[in-house]
């Protein structure tokens, strides 16, 4: 490890050092007109609070990371070291084209090891909500301690409701010796409701939001069973990366990576081998994923902060609602009046106007695609 | 009559001359942003034909009268002078400002009277759809025809259905030698919902709305005996109207006007004396009072058209429906999508933004209202 990593850290938590790696990708077209290709969900102030959620991810995870990588897309790479001024050149990654979170992550991993030698990474979206940090930094801790010990690491949120939108992690015994740590017995799909229903009355299954922490070696040592050709891909591109031959790597070999989720690449096998372990925790978790569960998340805000819902995100002008309960405005610097509605967003975005019932915030993602294909 | 007021006749319609009298007024809260005070709901083309709804009014009007003259406020003048080329600048009347029907009607008339010498007038609001022009022309002309026998004649509309938005004449015996049309009884307020239900099926009643055709030495006669001080009024500013001591005159009579609907001025305390005539006709005709009615109106248009109800109304942009019945855009230059709602209005106005449910259009006037005093 280098002398400035360890200055970056908390005098208060000396754990094993811990790379952050954020993949920062997705468009977030259920977020629309809000979230654009051009101008995604991470990259935004969903909430109202003067960050990024890139930003607040970033932020969050400083306390417990030696450094950071954010690996995006090309387009939004100059977006995204305007929004992080902290982070060197080196530590944003910029994919030439998407492919998926296995190729992100083991890049990350294989640049880490060029230049770091083996350590210990976790990843996390640039685009969930954690209101409980603390909670969050044990769980880290917890997780780099299990990786340190050769186990790919997941952090399993702690459900509260029976939500049929995410992946479930069914977690086994606690594994000795790692304060914390739990077997996972297996990843399911996501469930239908009844399904749900079941995993949250018996317990013992958490939502996977796609948090891994795990030695890179350890992680590079499974792809080099499991698929070695992307290993040896991101090897070669990783090698490049610092030097002169970036780019000619990149064209020669990215496009070449498998497209594939690490949940599938790794976390799926590896489990049904054993070596996966989960650390349970509740967060205060959302990955506001649509109008509705910002809407949800604005609402426990003001909560929190003992204020009202909020009528309007992103916007002085008025809101007036006649007759209309919740409405929620996002944009716009026009008056807004709704009329005779409950639970309506508007989003008054320059390029498109959306009028959405929460509870069909599933939808947008139609609304958005029809746009992008018939005009 | 001059030689241009024939000549502006059909040759097919030789009936006795009418002046034409449409007061332009109202500012259409309920239509608001679409209708604003400074361009309230006459000079819009609600329903895009290409033409505002004051132009439809005098067009269709053009074949059954001598002449028009159209009574506005003096903020508007201009517009209404550029959306009628073909009237001449006496033919507009400008109010320094709105003193409710009854002075606009009565000035309109004693101006005619100052300027032509008695003869018929009949006063039809800017505002309204009227779908069945040849049966308006037919109700106009047997209203003169009554009107020239001394009656304070007014066409009363063939009801559809049990409305409660507007007031009610109820007919009574037909008049002899005045084909068309009957006594009426009385003039009611707006029933609620059960007392227009009773109205529909005992039948013999008719919407009022506010068509009146009278003589005008017969209609400043019942002033001059009712509200003396407004006919008198009224005759001092005609008398200087066409001359240098116009402005004088408004500034010192026009606002001692009194602030009065014709209906209640003259219309229900002549036809408690029986001097009152309706004649009772089957127009098709709407006030486009809200966005309710105007989505019918616009509805009635496309099925007349043979077409499907219109989803945007001026604008090019894409209106997206994803989960969405019948909604009704209406402005703006971005795609909207509406999404998950049922008989949703959108206005995309550049100053405000509306979203209503159909069903409470009624409630637009409140934020229109609230938004004026608020802000």
């Amino acid at each position: 490890m280098t002398s400035l990593s360890g200055s970056l850290r908390s005098a208060a938590d000396p754990g094993p050092p811990l790379t952050a790696v954020v993949p920062a990708g997705g468009s977030g077209t259920r977020l629309w007109p809000l979230s654009t290709p051009a101008r995604p969900k991470f990259l935004l102030d969903l909430r109202g609070r003067g960050a990024s959620m890139l930003q607040e991810t970033v932020e969050r995870l400083a306390p417990v990371a030696a450094r950071t990588l954010v690996v995006t897309g090309a387009p939004h790479a100059e977006a995204v070291r305007a929004q992080l001024p902290g982070l060197a050149e080196g530590e944003v990654l910029a994919e030439p084209s998407p492919r998926d979170s296995m190729a992100a992550i083991a890049l990350a991993a294989a640049v880490i090891e060029h230049r770091h030698g083996p350590g210990v990474l976790g990843s996390f979206a640039a685009d969930h909500v954690i209101r409980d940090v603390p909670a969050l930094h044990a769980a880290v801790r917890a997780a780099v301690a299990a990786a340190e010990a050769g186990k790919v690491v997941t952090i399993g949120i702690q459900p509260h409701r029976p939500e049929t939108g995410f992946g479930y992690i069914r977690a086994g015994a606690a594994l000795p010796g790692l304060a914390g740590a739990h077997a996972v017995e297996a990843f399911t799909e996501k469930p239908d409701a009844e399904r749900a229903a079941a995993f949250l009355a018996a317990g013992g299954h958490y939502w996977n939001a796609g948090m891994y922490v795990v030695r890179t070696d350890v992680l590079l040592g499974h792809l080099d069973r499991l698929m070695p050709e992307l290993a040896e891909g991101v090897r070669v591109i990783a090698a490049a990366w610092d030097g002169p031959g970036r780019d000619a790597a990149l064209a020669e070999g990215w496009s070449r990576l498998t497209r594939i989720a690490i949940d599938h690449a790794i976390a799926e096998p590896v489990a049904a081998e054993g070596g996966v372990a989960v650390v349970p925790a509740d967060l205060g978790w959302d990955d506001v994923g649509d109008f509705a569960s910002l809407a949800a998340v604005l609402e426990q805000d003001a909560t929190q902060a003992g204020a009202a819902p909020p009528q309007a995100i992103g916007r002085t002008a008025p809101v007036l609602a006649v007759e209309a309960a919740r409405p929620l405005v996002i944009g716009g610097d026009r008056p807004v009046a709704v009329v005779g509605l409950e639970d309506v967003v508007v989003v008054d975005a320059p390029h498109a106007l959306l009028v959405l019932a929460r509870s069909h915030a599933q939808h947008v993602k139609q609304a958005a695609e029809r746009l992008a294909t018939e005009m």
